[in-house]
């Protein structure tokens, strides 16, 4: 069915593998136009969870610089529009969405960890926006880069292009974590795990929350979680929680 | 006149203690109430700053599920507004607010430590959203816990609700400094005194200003800014300040 | 020409020294004309990078009271103005602006820090607001300032008034790095190079929009950055970029 990702389910998580590790899985529209399949059909299903990684030596390589060249003016902007209706979606979906880094993500490929809700890297992992270095620039990429780290390091890596390495990434606020190559998989899957237990109707109203209110001014983050939370509070999970907590049992998740 | 909080006045410092420690500083509407009348009150007093910490075992466990769980809509949303409203009025008032943090600051108990000015942590403290393990969800904590930390550690501490320790928080900026337990009342201390010296219409005005300019584009920024500023240089105590430096002698504050 | 700075062009690098050290580098009107010109006349020429610094011991005390205690409030504001506009000519430029920090870096003196594109300090530098110190108060300094670090280590600077040294500064974010006093020029200029290759259009365009999307949701900085994105692949720069990328040769930047 797909081309150039791999999709598998398992338990309550879709792992999603982009799978071009001959073009350090560069971001073409037809990868870009399959990675938002899939991401729209994690987020229509009843998974709790999501994984993207890559295949091969590198994560991403951001666009593919063979489908850009060919493009007009135009046609660029279809494929930019196309790539940010993917990191939208990543925001969009119910699930929570874990990237899983164990090569350079680079450009595109960085904006892809950063539009993640979380990040996993392994220690051999790298970041950069090397789009100053090569004529055209990382301005897209940049974007979620720079609301995950702060103004002077967003400007070192979309002036400079020059790769950090994962654990300046995690302690710039670009990951999460960074673990050791080989423990990879078990930090994803945990981490994963930690973030999808409990009531999933209420994670997904959470997730959607804090996007909403995120880079406002407090006032109108506010006036957005307060109607929320008064809502929430009525939902099936959040009354078993509380009566749970009250009469000290584990609660049972009603969905 | 408090049933659930201590205040005492020493000095230019007002200490308001959340005082339910057989229910861990839960944050009921009545405790909520007393919070937020002994903040109004400091404010419109000539302290210059506000100590505000816990009794017991605990900071604070945030919202009394008590107490949310026997309310209907309406009824959270007005729990939930008196609870922003303390929020607020630590911000407005012309005091320097500090948190001291000696045990766990949980969902609204971890909002009320992001919303003071300043806060000290004992190296025993700990930070948590766990809303969203409970079938609720954080929502209004996450507000200003996401102005303190980066995104991705918000997405962390909201979705998988599990605490980070006293050091983590100072290393993500949710708290400005981490001590020894025995140490946390001389940190408090020192670090207020260093934050309250000087002309105290100075102060306010800052404080008010900082808050006003936060999260929003930085020519909106300036705008606000620059004409306090101008307008602050003609304040007695800017002129007291600026001819104590010129004459090189100590200045006489003169509020 | 100019009586308060010295302005230097080696290459592609324009240096301009602030040089009144017997004033601790005070920002005068004057001094902070003088800086206007010199990047303004930076921006038009063809440099690529733009270093500022100070001579003597310190890097910039900020305003110079006698100027300031002799105005009026239309004065001070003037004198506000002036000063935000060197800092936004910072910013407008389409080089890259580096501050080289050797000693303190005070009120509008951090400010110019926080207004660079990238700073790097020597180790003995320090970073100060202190104007809540002494009766005024940093407002308009802490707009930047606060857009480089967290919202809890804005209120320390600001409401202490106390100096970080070097190191916490780079935890912090207010500057890329610090090295040893020794190393401050060649770090420099390593930084700035690194910073300034490549196609000089892109970068200028990558800057302008990075400073334009910033600070607002994610969402509205898509907006402005995919625009761009589409038509900067347009650009001969980008052009030959990609070509000589997908003919694995190097690029001859055509500007």
């Amino acid at each position: 069915m797909y081309q150039h990702i791999l999709v598998d389910r398992t338990d309550d998580t879709v792992r999603i593998t982009m799978n071009r590790p001959s073009r350090r899985n560069a971001l073409s529209a037809d990868h870009l136009a399959e990675l938002l399949d899939a991401f729209q059909q994690a987020g229509e299903s009843d998974a709790t969870g999501v994984v993207v990684g890559g295949a091969g030596p590198v994560f991403s390589a951001g666009h593919d610089f063979a489908d850009v060249a060919a493009r007009d003016q135009v046609g660029v902007r279809d494929l930019l529009r196309l790539c940010t209706e993917v990191m939208r979606t990543i925001q969009d979906i119910p699930q929570i969405v874990i990237a899983r880094v164990h090569g350079l993500a680079t450009a595109a490929g960085c904006q892809l960890v950063a539009s993640c809700d979380l990040a996993v890297a392994a220690r051999s992992a790298g970041f950069a926006l090397p789009g100053g270095k090569g004529g055209w620039f990382c301005h897209t990429p940049a974007v979620p880069v720079a609301r995950a780290v702060g103004r002077k390091r967003l400007m070192e890596l979309a002036l400079t292009g020059d790769p950090i390495d994962a654990a300046t990434a995690a302690d710039w606020g670009l990951v999460n974590r960074v673990v050791p190559d080989a423990d990879l998989d078990a930090a994803v899957d945990e981490l994963l795990r930690r973030a999808t237990r409990g009531s999933r109707a209420s994670k997904a109203l959470g997730k959607r929350t804090l996007y909403a209110q995120l880079d406002r001014p407090e006032d109108d983050a506010y006036d957005i979680a307060l109607d929320v939370m008064a809502e929430a509070a009525q939902l099936p999970g959040a009354k078993e929680g509380m009566a749970a907590f009250l009469e000290k049992r584990a609660p049972v998740w009603p969905d």
